[in-house]
């Protein structure tokens, strides 16, 4: 079995030592079944992995000491998926996958053709709750770096955030003929974003105002695809790509 | 919404009329509340779809008129999913989203480290439960034929399948470095196979053995990735790259 790994801040390595704190510590100790002298690795979250063993356990933390570090190089190629929201299973089963597959962030979006279904307080614990995955998956695929999921924004919002990255994709029925393949990736890009819709797909305008900042418009084939498959689908075929 | 489509049988084809049963009907009748006049698809599974209208319901079966006739082109690449059985909802989300994606078949596989937890009668139970999930996948994502899901084979004997292929893929921890996009798919192939292992991955023999055969073994990434995930992100790399 492969040493697990956790994600730490900078604040919780103090000389040798790094801290964690109840819910790793639980999780260490009841789900791992782990104790002295076992080894976790623990990123940063920036540029570094410390190779620890278990040094001590409290009722609150458990204290890990570093036996060696290993510096990683942050991705040089940066990838944030917007997505309609979806209901249920559907948003934690694609937040998973892309996550496992190298997604940097996920920005949950409203759509016209989103099904709203929540109130402030549903959302913020559905938020919480994403994170939470986010962060296990982040963890269960050994990434060097947490993927997050940050705070859903509206459509019309997003329309200033997709003319910040150097390539901006948008999976969209209306495009017949372009796939990812056709894609030039050119040396030096570093922010690639991409959107997938709600299952009605975008509004034609919503497309159409998309496409007009620049946003390429691209095709995932002639079946249809559930919105949460087209999710993991495009990171999928970025992640081979562009080697991640 | 688009037009429904169903899948049937050429002995289901009369003249101009198409009839469906039970499921198929109830399906029609009480899922999608149509009735009279309304349009439905329905492949022959073989090359033709013929645009129908209800034309008659009965309790048993509903009678559709053929309107419309279009031929399809099957496709020219057929691609088998060679996949380590999985525990539980996995194994059905792999096949609902490679399905989605254009897999032609999906084989389970017991290998070395496949947690084997079926007697013969719950695998026939789970294997009658596959074949429904990729047909209802098939439907729902509009293919013109469906994919199935076969018989389980044991590892041993997927050795001399394997030979069938043009090309086959084993995805491995132990590449390190060819990725999917390495792999020349010259024109005039026909069949490729991949091969997805368990949570624990191949044993090394497995592996040896495989690409002693002609396997070309691949890595997807520094990322560990669940079996589901990696089975899905195969499938979408390569209906990028094959133009599905």
């Amino acid at each position: 079995m492969s040493i697990p790994r956790f994600f730490c801040f900078k604040e919780d390595i103090k000389k040798e030592f790094i801290t964690l704190k109840k819910e790793d510590r639980n999780h260490i100790v009841k789900s791992l079944r782990l104790g002295i002298g076992d080894a976790i690795d623990v990123s940063d979250r920036i540029d570094t992995i410390y190779k620890t063993k278990i040094s001590s356990v409290s009722p609150k933390e458990i204290s890990l000491e570093i036996i060696e570090k290993r510096k990683f190089s942050p991705k040089k190629i940066k990838i944030t998926l917007f997505q309609s929201l979806l209901k249920g299973q559907r948003m934690d089963d694609l937040i998973k996958k892309t996550t496992e597959l190298g997604v940097e962030e996920i920005i949950p979006v409203f759509t016209s053709r989103t099904i709203k279904k929540y109130n402030e307080r549903g959302l913020k614990n559905k938020l919480a709750r994403w994170k939470k995955i986010s962060l296990e998956a982040s963890m269960q695929s050994h990434r060097d770096k947490p993927s997050d999921v940050k705070n859903p924004i509206y459509f019309d919002n997003l329309i200033d955030t997709a003319e910040k990255f150097d390539i901006f994709i948008l999976t969209w029925r209306g495009e017949k003929k372009r796939r990812i393949s056709d894609i030039k990736f050119n040396m030096g890009i570093s922010k690639i974003g991409y959107i997938i819709g709600p299952e009605g797909g975008f509004s034609p305008d919503e497309a159409s105002l998309l496409i007009s900042k620049g946003a390429i418009s691209v095709s995932l084939g002639k079946n249809i695809l559930r919105s949460e498959t087209a999710a993991v689908a495009v990171m999928a075929i970025l992640s081979d790509k562009l080697n991640f």
